[in-house]
């Protein structure tokens, strides 16, 4: 089975915790662990997050007194893909995957008159109060919006189009490769007319990359691993319980908030609808239940009326779960 | 033909210049024109260099309030493999390159026992007069060295033993894939008895890996580009002279300096000792003259007698050329 796994850039490093590469490798290991069983037994690609880290090198770059301007994203992006790329592939690989595993760096297509880029909306880097963002944002230009109760930089998260290396990535899992890429949603670029290709100021969603990949390669299956188990109903309330079954129609009637499970729904909900295939969201740890339907939320094109699940705690308005 | 290429860091960032992203992307882009001839007419591997780009990441990561401890030596590695992978692919492309170019995140296994752990000679970052460097060293923990007439901080650089991807890179090789890998030398790690990868703080010298990996993908040619013409006898005296040509026993009885085209005479010594094949060294701006011997350094096993040259001007004592 071909399978595309979206690894949150949260599971690498929780919210609190100090960026250390001691704390991020610990937390690699362990999902190296929880992967390893499907790399050994499918055609594996991962993408996997960054926000937390793209954020710590960004502040590292604004504060770089050698430097006359900070890094744009896109190179940010690919740093943080050398660096997640490294750690994975020398934690699946000490996770007794016995197999060639590749770490490419990989550039995202997007359309430079995409509107996100009139409306940043990706969190990027820590959470600050209102007054310690609104001077960090007169001080280095940042657009800043609130996550929950802390305000955050946010940058434009355009669509993405096209993974730039896509054909050489279906070539490597064909080689029976382990493919790391798409890190960080990719290093987004645009074209020009003739072709050329220029880094943007954005981050793109690694679900929505991991979406696009997962359609380009012909995935079998695409996979959002993450910190919770599954899509909840009445998320946040006594009632709150997992969904296990849905399918687009289902989906089509729910509406998920934005910056958390939202794009985690609509990526899986792009793979469902393109291909037909299943797509599934649950917890990294319990990554081969996921696989196999025994745990998480499973997305399907159709689900069987006899299988149906739990239609009666659906609540349009009280679905979601951390991102 | 296969051609591994070797490119200076110093050729992406000059001494002087400040570490801008857009500064680096232009000198990318310059080299990028000038290997786009052999990436379209042969099986290419390019090895870059790090140096400038290491050292900052490093001092970004020294002066970072938020993180217990600064990002190891392998990290920080990994992160300009991804920074200037992603630069070398995108220009490949828009210099015409219309082949698969991917760029690998690659690790580079060294012996745990190697004497370079207690005897660091590689420069990483900026020189400092040395009262700031020794100031620098006792807050960081640095060691430190003379070059030239500035002070840097120095670092391990244990001996390249295996590329861990390299049987992957030369199956990319096979479907004429451009591979950027290798870089900085490649993310140092030790093997445990059982396999298992861990990162040291070391940086390995990226014309030394990048010999190992011609030896190891069997290519025809190591070509070892910088901002210098040529090796030079007589280097920095009104008699320096262009060594054309060189052959295994000349390149026994010289010496040459370290630090500056001491690693780059070694690695091709290396890469055709262990051959047989032809190694060169030259100017970037020269790619297609120094791989057709028209222009720089050609090394070989040995050099027909009759066309030995410049012989009389030889002497152990003076060679050597900028890095």
């Amino acid at each position: 089975m071909r399978i595309v796994v979206a690894l949150g850039g949260n599971a690498l490093l929780r919210r609190g915790e100090k960026p250390d590469a001691s704390v991020q490798i610990e937390h690699v290991r362990a999902a190296a662990e929880a992967l390893a069983p499907l790399a050994l037994r499918h055609q594996l690609i991962i993408c996997h997050g960054n926000g937390p880290q793209v954020g710590m090198l960004s502040l590292e770059s604004e504060n770089d007194p050698a430097l006359t301007r900070p890094y744009p994203m896109d190179v940010l992006v690919a740093q943080t893909q050398g660096m997640i790329g490294y750690w994975l592939a020398q934690c699946l690989r000490n996770a007794g995957v016995n197999r060639p595993i590749l770490s490419l760096v990989t550039q995202t297509l997007v359309d430079s008159g995409d509107p996100a880029f009139a409306a940043p909306t990706k969190f990027v880097g820590p959470g600050y109060t209102p007054s310690q963002a609104k001077e960090l944002a007169d001080e280095h230009g940042w657009a800043i919006a609130a996550d929950g109760e802390r305000w955050r930089r946010v940058v434009p998260s355009p669509e993405p189009r096209r993974i730039i290396e896509q054909d050489s990535i279906t070539r490597l899992l064909e080689h029976h490769a382990v493919v790391v890429c798409g890190g960080g949603g990719g290093a987004p670029v645009t074209a020009d007319p003739a072709g050329r290709l220029t880094g943007v100021e954005a981050v793109v969603d690694k679900d929505a990359t991991a979406a696009l990949l997962a359609i380009a390669v012909e995935a079998d299956r695409l996979l959002v691993l993450t910190d919770v188990p599954a899509v909840m109903a009445h998320f946040g309330t006594p009632q709150a319980a997992e969904l296990r079954r849905l399918d687009l129609d289902e989906l089509g009637a729910l509406r998920f908030p934005a910056g958390s499970m939202g794009p985690k729904i609509e990526a899986c909900r792009r793979f469902v609808a393109t291909t037909g295939n299943t797509a599934a969201i649950g917890s990294l740890t319990d990554a081969t239940a996921v696989l196999n339907g025994t745990a998480g939320t499973t997305l399907t094109e159709a689900v069987d009326a006899r299988v149906r699940d739990l239609p009666e705690i659906l609540n349009p308005t009280r679905i979601g779960g951390a991102g």
